[in-house]
């Protein structure tokens, strides 16, 4: 099924511990259709970039079969940038620049080809762009998903609210959920953020776990324990990338199907952070991805007869 | 079969965001004990108070089977008190008063009838001191474990490496599997801790996750996502009273049954922190846990024919 993903194209440098990225490809729509391509065929990015975004890399992405049909590339500006710096444990990092670019007056437009699609997954955008988009689809998708930030709840909380309203699923790491919510415990936080809308993905980047909360249950999938984490930029794009790839690929939203794309989220997110940028991601093998969703299935497993263990 | 757990009984005094606990019963063989007797039915303590510590929670521990011979009361001395400060996010907190008291010359001798045991657990004491109990045991226990914290490391590292090869299982947080390490990432620090002993248990305290690490293999038990903590003082040591008391309940210790120990430990540390201090786990019925376990299958409940879901 289709999947129509909104988002930026950008450049990022990174400063781990491990060394200077230098000027790399980044940015969330670059990351989520990446990763959605290793799951869905039928992939449409809508996105903007200046002159200097390389060719090379959207004929990287054209080989996976993203539609860059409604890339919008201004002639005469220049890419979004990001350049931050990750502290020792990775875990969080400072922003050193933001040049917004071409990005500051981002309004996307849908392709006619665009317009009927079957799953929607909405970038971090400000909540009106975000809304924009999902009036111009003319059908109504089996999912939108979106991803948000604190900034947005700090200055427009009331156009996030009007889109949430709009949207199945949100996808945000804990303490997003927990400012959005006034709410420190998760389970209460869902449940707020739940009566704006139907359901509610929790995502925590990096080397952490992801939780799916829904009316009928609550699922958690834990990060696999890596050996290294080189670069965590990005594994939330992938992990939502991934979990929206493997929903359009399936074509299946119910819960049962939801849980095992978070489990295919982060496979691939787990693959993310690896290398520097979106290198490791370019060249996965839907053979590396399905031995990784292996090691998860073993991490978890166990069994347990409960009334027998506990009457023995 | 039997456990013999070391460890502190003391009093704790906790502000929380929720209030003021006043003057608790504490200590981790206190926690871990009772924790343990809602599995195992032959557990021993050894440990040491003043003339101050209640009786009444002395016969509260006999009640649930737990044999008090080996602590020792000291009639002039006052019990071992902790005050501590958590901060909102509960996930951290400031000590304010500590008083060893009792504590400060600790030196636990087993009775005669503790002296052969099947399971041994050492709660957080110096080195040395943990090594005594195990010199003083007479048989191989079927499993050592041990806790220890990053105080050991900062001035007794040594000693610390003594005792870890002795012990079986080393069950700490992922900050003090670091820095015993100097790894950052989790899967290196066990490997490195594994160097020194057989087997290796990570554990995180409050709302947080257990990894079970064996030379076969890497579990992973997330914490219950819980509407509420109150308190999380001594669900650390509640997890692994749970977990020594299933192992000595069953008197098993391979992997897939401490798989289940690891399961059973989080459902005892998943009620510990819903009230202050002891309070809750003491009024805990086995249908509860029984519960609260089920609660843990379903959470991470999947799915997935790897195989199969990449070729379809």
């Amino acid at each position: 099924m289709s999947l129509v993903i909104v988002g930026s194209m950008a450049f990022d440098e990174i400063d781990t511990p491990f060394g200077n990225s230098g000027r790399v490809i980044g940015g969330s729509c670059t990351y989520s259709s990446i990763s959605a391509s290793y799951f869905a065929k039928d992939i449409k990015v809508v996105s903007v970039v200046g002159n200097d975004f390389p060719e090379e890399a959207m004929t990287m992405m054209r080989n996976k079969n993203i539609d860059l049909a409604g890339v919008d590339i201004k002639k005469d500006e220049k890419s979004f940038f990001w350049h931050g710096r990750y502290h020792n444990d990775l875990n969080s990092r400072d922003t050193l620049v933001t040049e917004l670019n071409v990005l500051g007056t981002f309004n996307p437009v849908l392709p006619e080809s665009y317009k009927q699609t079957d799953f929607l997954f909405l970038g971090n955008l400000s909540p009106e762009v975000q809304r924009s988009v999902i009036g111009q689809v003319t059908n109504r998708p089996k999912l939108i998903a979106m991803d948000t930030m604190n900034f947005w709840m700090d200055i427009a909380l009331e156009e996030l609210k009007k889109t949430l309203k709009l949207v199945d699923l949100l996808i945000i790491n804990d303490e997003e959920a927990r400012q959005l919510s006034g709410e420190y415990s998760l389970v209460k936080a869902a449940r707020k953020i739940k009566e704006i809308e139907n359901e509610f993905l929790l995502s925590k980047t990096g080397e952490h776990d992801a939780l799916l909360f829904r009316r009928t249950g609550i699922f958690f999938a834990p990060a696999l324990p890596l050996e290294d984490v080189f670069d965590p930029t990005g594994a939330g794009d992938t992990f939502a990338g991934g979990f929206m790839g493997y929903l359009a690929k399936t074509g299946d939203t119910r819960f049962e199907n939801m849980k095992r794309a978070v489990i295919y989220g982060s496979a691939a997110a787990s693959f993310c952070v690896e290398k520097f940028g979106t290198q490791r991601l370019e060249e996965l093998s839907e053979q590396e991805i399905s031995k990784r969703v292996e090691k998860f299935v073993k991490l978890v497993d166990f069994t347990i007869e409960t009334v027998e263990a506990m009457e023995s």
